[in-house]
């Protein structure tokens, strides 16, 4: 037993003294986390537009960011209304403003009033502010057809990625075999493996089909889960749709073969619908997992464990930096529910003006109201050129050999397949770094462009891609996407 | 090995299929969290509070929640000058109002323009906003003194919750005897053995002394850190100063004693520091851990691992519901800041309206400026009126006999000491209640009263007190401390 500190500041005098906290003795979980949106490539970006501000010189004028979904950071506007309403709930002396619209006032007059103190400073419920759990219900039972929605089930969460790290949390435990298991699409988006390291559960690959436009075979579920079961505990089924950053939009018939899956495999389902309303592809249509579970009645609406996540990050809103969002939780048992709110209390409450955006993006104006006509211009607005940009994004990449590129059916980014040549692989290799990762960087200091290599959303191996966002103005993207043909071709004939 | 899924799905049918999770399977480690503040009795105060607005009688007409720091939803009224900030930031158009002033334009200003596309919808670095974590710095330089401060070593946090739960996170490692310990006050903010829990640290309890205004003793903390040796690898001190629940102001010859004997014992000190700006009793003063470092001299300086939190709700701004906060940290190994930025990215960030008033409140109107008096005026305000309250507090709960009260110094409770009745702790017993759990939840039955018991935050063994607010409105305050005393007389006779 150790009885007294670790001798070396007795030793040597306390100047020397080792540090406390160093990368040996910290949490292990926490050094297995990866997080590629936000990895080496994006930092290389911010030291290079550094660089440029002070004066020096580069083969590039600007460093454009097509690393990550930030819609805002890209240009697009935000919803006059949702912004009027959050400046009222801010400052409510505005609300003897006669520029305000009146349904704006009404709206700040509702979330306030459900405000401790009448004040977005106050504390809300752990869960979320009680009116806005009852208009996410409302949303959600409008969205599904009227199926209903109890606003109990409803949690407000600070921004998706918090309910979903909050959900994975209460699914993990046992030791070895005996491990919690969770299958994630490969290619996913990294906060999934990044969860899943922090919390020391395994990851189970499951892999979309490329060939297919990424779409989700039943039958590479079930490879997956079989081969898991050897040495763990496969417990949940987590689910991106549509797809980051594959852009995929699922069928009907596909949730509904996966829900039946995870019935039959005993598997909690973690929907991820943050991208519900960013749909393009004529054809495609998006389909909640709850308004599927439900329309195949009672042998599998009220026994299949889900929870599906929405975000004010994303849609035609865009609004990340207030980190607003909802879990909704069907079939939970009650006890973990109670765990479930007991852990949430913890941390508080979400940040109420996430919430005040949330209840927004849920309850938007209403035909009738003063501000309709603008909300559905600007939403349609944004929402036309996502669409258009998709578009754009594949046939452009389409027409340079060696890229090749699914449709984008929905989301906000596309992920085209490149091929690196061999001499350009060996090179990657000699440098301990993944091919795309080496292919990515080089983009970056050639054109200025940041994109995400492959390897860090997971992708077959020998397969090489990169995630590009189609969130930039139209123009730009048009030069963005002419200066990656080029590169992609000065790059294949320098290492062929 | 298990090569399908537990059987009785197959066996008994779907319809009769066990849920995935329940809490026999789920994470262990979750169902230890406790977290007093918004435990039981809280909920049925909500309860209380529903059924009041049903119609139904009950021997009060309204329920006070003087459970927790919420000073907006107790009435307490938002500095002006942020919320104009807050609402320039969200709706920039009142740019053009000139209704409000140009301080607040500039202040609005220059945050926008160190947000993505000039907009609080985006999300912002990992860390923070650059702009924002220069202004703490600087905030921190002016209270320390002239103490130099990198921003560098700023991170913006979603409260400080946040902040703390990140830290301790990085610190937690090793098994059995090994196992990470953290030593923290007791009574404690609940945060703290709530994280702990959930991290599988081990929890070492050191006593604040009671007798001397809930003051530290060294030889407490050495007696906690010898006999937790035996058991686990004591990492670090956690210091709640002013303290929560028990409002003492450590003074600076005590914090000097504390990081000497950090020092000594290899400790990574944590101090929070949300109360900084509460200090009501004479003589006492706020003195940073970071400040009392820097003055002991780079034999300290230059080795004691430090983080130090702040938060936006408490102080004279309170404003709890937009999450905002951050931590200094000092001395830690580069690596290891290197894996804390990467964790926080996966979170991508803190809320940017957060990030927003946690600017606002480091760098408020200056002299010369228009807002400047306006806005020390309401500071002021709110300050004595805490102060007026913390004395009022101490004063009435004196007067009755059988609870006995040290002065509320700093913070925003206080933590009187009751004596229990042997026939009530009997009667608690036998419900299988803490005695002050009893005693507080009859409190709220009678009166209407919601407070938090004392064992929600740990006490000595044998002791009892509870938690209450200093927050209501004087008048509101003095009805309510009536009625505690009135009910704690009706208690004791009743139970003699
Ligand atoms: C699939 C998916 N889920 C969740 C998130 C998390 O978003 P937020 O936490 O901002 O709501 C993102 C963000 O890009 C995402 O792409
Ligand atoms: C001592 C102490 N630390 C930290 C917190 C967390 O506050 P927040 O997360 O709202 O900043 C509180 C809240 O009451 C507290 O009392």
């Amino acid at each position: 037993r150790i009885l007294s500190p670790p001798s070396d500041s007795d030793a040597n005098g306390i100047m020397s003294r080792a540090k406390v906290l160093t990368i040996d003795t910290m949490n292990p979980t926490v050094k297995k986390v990866e997080y590629a949106v936000r990895g080496p490539i994006v930092q290389r970006a911010v030291e290079l537009e550094r660089e440029l501000s002070e004066g020096m010189k580069k083969p590039f004028a600007e460093v454009i960011k097509a690393n990550i979904g930030d819609a805002h950071a890209m240009g697009q506007q935000p919803i006059t209304f949702f912004r009027q309403v959050l400046a009222l709930c801010s400052y409510p002396e505005l609300l003897s403003d006669s520029t305000f619209p009146e349904d704006a006032k009404s709206r700040a007059c509702r979330i306030l009033q459900s405000c401790g103190g009448n004040s977005m400073g106050a504390y809300s419920a752990s869960q979320g502010i009680d009116s806005v759990r009852q208009d996410v219900a409302r949303y959600i039972e409008r969205r599904d057809g009227g199926v209903a929605c109890d606003p109990d089930n409803i949690y407000l969460t600070t921004g998706a990625s918090d309910g979903i790290v909050t959900m994975l949390k209460l699914l993990v435990c046992g030791e070895g075999t005996t491990r919690t298991g969770v299958m994630i699409p490969i290619p996913q988006y990294p906060l999934y493996s990044a969860a899943l390291a922090e919390l020391g559960a395994v990851q189970i690959d499951y892999f979309l089909n490329e060939e297919k436009c990424w779409s989700l075979d039943i039958t590479e579920l079930q490879r997956a889960v079989n081969e898991a079961r050897q040495y763990c505990n496969p417990r949940a089924l987590c689910i991106i749709n549509p797809g980051n950053p594959t852009g995929q939009v699922q069928s009907r018939q596909c949730i509904e073969d996966v829900i039946r899956f995870a019935a039959k495999e005993r598997l909690f389902l973690m929907a991820d619908e943050v991208y519900q309303d960013n749909v393009y592809a004529e054809g495609c249509q998006f389909h909640s997992f709850k308004k599927v579970l439900f329309e195949m009645g009672p042998e599998y609406a009220e026994t299949v464990e889900l929870a599906s996540f929405h975000s004010t990050s994303k849609c035609y809103m865009g609004e990340c930096g207030f980190r607003g969002g909802y879990m909704e939780i069907i079939n939970m048992d009650d006890e973990v529910k109670d765990q479930l709110t007991k852990l949430l209390s913890v941390r508080l409450c979400p940040p109420v003006p996430g919430q005040a955006l949330m209840d927004l993006v849920v309850n938007p104006p209403q035909p009738g109201e003063p501000s309709y006509g603008s909300f559905i211009k600007e939403r349609t607005a944004t929402l036309s050129a996502l669409a258009e940009k998709a578009k754009l994004t594949e046939q452009v990449l389409n027409t340079v050999q060696g890229i090749s590129c699914n449709p984008v059916q929905g989301a906000m980014y596309s992920f085209p397949r490149i091929t690196i040549p061999e001499k350009a692989v060996k090179e990657a290799t000699e440098k301990g770094q993944q091919p795309d990762m080496f292919y990515c960087m080089k983009m970056l200091e050639e054109t200025g462009i940041c994109l995400v290599p492959g390897s860090g959303f997971g992708q077959k191996d020998g397969t090489y891609h990169f995630r590009m966002t189609i969130l930039p103005p139209t123009d730009k993207l048009k030069i963005l996407l002419n200066k990656v043909k080029e590169f992609h071709q000065r790059f294949t004939q320098q290492y062929s």
